[in-house]
C-alpha cells in the first residue's frame, strides 16, 4: 500500500542549463532504469547536505572532497540504485571515485566537478566495470526531456518517481527524491536533487540549501531510523532572466517533495501532516512534531483510524519541550478534540470521519506557549511496514 | 503473543515489615483483581520517581506532595487498574486525594505517608466511591502471602503478574512490575515497586532509587513511548538484620523486572538484549543501546529473524554518539557478522540460528572508543504489535 497524491505526469521540465537521463545498466532486475545523470552545461555553483550517522556511504567522503576541491562547482551528478557502496571500506571510496574520474574524462572536466550518489542494499562491492561501460550511453541520452527517466532510475522501494517542478520570480526549479523509508529495508537512502537556474553566486547554495532541508527534508519521517548514505544536493545554472529570490519556490518544491516521500511510506494508507502551533520557537515546534510523527502508537492508530488524542499529547509530552498540558489543544482534521485539561469524546466521530474518509490526514497539537509553529510529514503504521521490513532477506 | 521466561510462582515472598493484597473493585470485567495496596506494619523511608512527560496523572502531583510534606516516609501505597486518572483536571487531584484520605484514616496516619497510583486509559473520571468502599476489605487481606495477589491487581495488558523477590547481604527485596508496552493500548503506565528490609536511613532512599533505576527501568523500552503516570517506588522497613549494602540486590531485582517488563511486550516473540560495549561512558554507552533497542528497523529484522547488522549499526550511527564506524564489531548471538568495517556473510548462518531457536536474544555493538558498557533491554516488533495497537479503540 501507498498513498500516490496525484497521477506521475507524463513530462516534467527541468530548468534552463540542465540535461538528464536514466538507463538500465544491469543492477535491478526486468530492465529497470538503475543508473542516472544529472548534467549541466558548464560547472554551476553547488550544494549539498549529507546523513548525520555516524557510518556514512563511500560517496559521501567523495563528495565531501569534490565540492571542497572545486570550490562548490559541479558539472554532472552521477547516481546508482541497487547498491549503496557503503560498509564497503577503501576500496568503495576508491570505486566511487574510478566513476567519478571516468565521467569526468567524458565530459572533459576536472574530477572534482563529478559527484556520485549510490542507493541500495549495503555491504556489496560496487559493480564499477558495469556502471563505466554504460557512461557514454547515459551521456547520449542526456536531453532537457530526461527527468523522469533520472527519477524512475534512483528509485529502489519507491512505488513511483518523485519529479516535480514549480516556478517562481527566481526562476525555475526542478527537484528529485527517492526514499520510501528513511531507510528502506536492508537500508538503502534518502536521496533529493534541487536543480534551479536561479542565481546562487557568492557561495549562497550551502546556506540555502541548509535552510529549505531544515523546512523541508529534515521535517519528514517514515520511520526515525535515517540511512548512512542521505543525500541532498542543489545546483543552480543561473541562467534565470528574473532577478527575484529563488529560495521560497526552492523550498515549497523540496516540501512536496519530501511530503511525497512520507506518502510512498513503506506500507503507509494516509499521509499525516502534524501540525504544532503555539510553540516557543519554530525549532521546538519541529522538535515536537517530530516525536509525534516517529511515535508508533500514534502511526498505529491513524492505521487504525482512531481520533486518539492522548497519545498524540503524550508523545508531545515527551519531546523535552515544556509546555503546559492543562492549557494545551488536541485536534484532528476539523475536530477540537482535546482543550484545556478536558477531552471531548463527543466530537471524536468527527475526528474519524477524517481518518476514515481523507488519505492527507492533518493531526494538530496547540503548545500554548508561544506563536511559533512548524509542520511536519509522516505517514501510518501499518503491519504492511512490518511485513516489508521483516521478511525483506527472507 | 509475548516472551515468558518462566512460570508465574506460586508464592512470592515480601520482606519482613511488610504486607499485601489486591481484590477486585469492579474496575475490571469478570472479578479480575483491579485495587492494590503494599502496606509497611509503621512508615517507613521511602523514594519514588516518575515520568519526564509534561502531561503526568493525577497521582504524580499526590505523591510529590505526599513525600515532600511526610520527609520521605510511607506507610503504604495504593494502586488501581483500568483507570489512569489522567487528563482528569483539578478534579482527578481532589480524587486521588481523597482515597489517600479514606486509607489514612483507616490506618490512623496522617495522610501524607499514604501514596497512590493509577493505571489504566486515560481521560475518564476516577471511580472513587467504589475505590473507598473496598478499603476496608483490602485492609483485611492485607498479608505476608498477598505479593501475587497485588502483582495481578495492578495488571493491565500484560499477560502475566510480574513479583520477584531476591536476597542479598543488605536484606531482602521484592519487586513489582506492570507495564507490556512503555505506554498500554490507550495509555496506560509503567508501574514499578521495589520493598526491601535494608536500612536506608539518612534520606538515601532517593538517590539510590534512581541509580537502580538509571541501570533497569531506564534500559528498557517496548516503543519508545513514555505514559504520563510511569512511576516507580521504593520503600524500606529497615528490619533486616544484616550489615551489607543493600542496593547491588535491588538493582538486580529492578533489572529482572525490566526485562520482564520487555519479554511481555505487545506482540513479542523474543527478548532482545542489546549489549553496547567499548563505549568512552556508560551513559554514552546506554544513549547508543536505547537507540538501537527502540529503531522500528532493528525490531522489525528480529521479528523476521534477520540478522541485519547493517540496521544495528546504522542505529547505533545516528544515536548522536561519535565513534569510528570502520573500527566498529556488531555481533548476534555468538555471530561476529561486521568487524573493522567488513561485513562476514558467511556468519550470517549462525546468527540466524540464534535468532530462530532462542527466545532471549543478544544483538551487540563494541564502539571501538572506550571501555563503558550498558546493556539494553527490549522486545521484537511484530505486526501483532500494530494490530493490538491500532484496533484497541475500534
Amino acid at each position: 500500500m501507498t498513498v500516490q497524491l496525484e497521477p506521475v505526469p507524463d513530462h516534467v521540465p527541468l530548468p534552463p542549463g540542465f540535461r538528464a537521463a536514466g538507463l538500465h545498466c544491469g543492477l535491478k532486475k526486468n530492465q529497470q532504469l538503475d543508473l542516472g545523470l544529472l548534467l549541466a552545461d558548464s560547472p554551476v555553483p553547488a550544494a549539498a547536505i549529507y546523513t548525520q550517522n555516524q557510518l556514512v556511504g563511500a560517496h559521501i567522503h567523495v563528495c565531501r572532497d569534490h565540492l571542497l576541491r572545486s570550490n562548490g562547482h559541479v558539472r554532472a551528478v552521477l547516481v546508482n540504485a541497487r547498491n549503496a557502496n557503503c560498509a564497503t571500506g577503501q576500496q568503495g571510496i576508491d570505486d566511487a571515485r574510478t566513476c567519478c574520474r571516468e565521467l569526468a574524462l567524458r565530459l572533459r572536466c576536472p574530477v572534482e566537478q563529478i559527484l556520485m550518489c549510490s542507493t541500495g542494499p549495503i555491504g556489496a562491492p560496487l559493480p564499477v566495470p558495469r556502471i563505466v561501460s554504460h557512461l557514454d550511453a547515459l551521456l547520449e541520452r542526456a536531453s532537457p526531456n530526461g527527468a523522469l527517466d533520472f527519477a524512475r532510475a534512483i528509485m529502489t522501494t519507491d512505488t513511483y518517481p518523485k519529479a516535480l517542478a514549480q516556478s517562481g520570480p527566481g526562476g525555475t526549479c526542478t527537484g528529485f527524491a527517492k526514499g520510501s523509508g528513511m531507510i528502506h529495508p536492508n537500508m538503502a537512502t534518502m536521496l533529493g536533487f534541487l536543480l534551479t537556474d536561479g542565481t546562487l553566486g557568492n557561495g549562497r547554495a550551502p546556506a540555502l540549501l541548509q535552510r529549505a532541508a531544515d523546512r523541508s527534508f529534515h521535517r519528514v519521517t517514515v520511520d526515525g531510523d535515517t540511512s548512512p548514505n542521505d543525500t541532498l544536493v542543489l545546483l543552480a545554472s543561473g541562467k534565470a532572466k528574473g532577478e527575484g529570490a529563488v529560495e521560497p519556490t526552492l523550498t515549497e518544491l523540496a516540501q512536496q517533495l519530501a511530503r511525497r516521500i512520507a506518502a510512498d511510506g513503506e506500507g503507509a494508507t494516509r499521509l499525516v501532516t502534524v501540525q504544532v502551533r503555539g510553540a516557543r520557537s519554530e525549532a521546538e515546534a519541529t522538535t515536537v512534531g517530530r516525536v509525534i510523527a516517529t511515535s508508533p502508537l500514534v502511526k498505529t492508530a491513524v492505521a487504525g483510524r482512531d481520533p486518539n488524542w492522548g497519545r498524540i499529547l503524550s508523545a508531545a509530552g515527551r519531546a523535552g519541550v515544556p509546555f503546559p498540558a492543562e492549557r494545551a489543544r488536541v485536534w484532528v482534521g476539523p475536530a477540537s478534540v482535546y482543550e484545556l485539561g478536558v477531552p471531548f469524546p463527543e466530537r471524536e466521530a468527527l475526528a474519524h470521519q477524517h481518518l476514515t474518509s481523507e488519505t492527507e490526514i492533518v493531526l494538530g497539537v496547540d503548545l500554548a506557549s508561544g506563536a511559533a509553529a512548524a509542520d511536519v510529514w509522516t505517514c501510518d503504521f501499518t503491519k504492511d511496514y512490518v511485513q516489508i521490513n521483516a521478511d525483506y532477506r527472507s
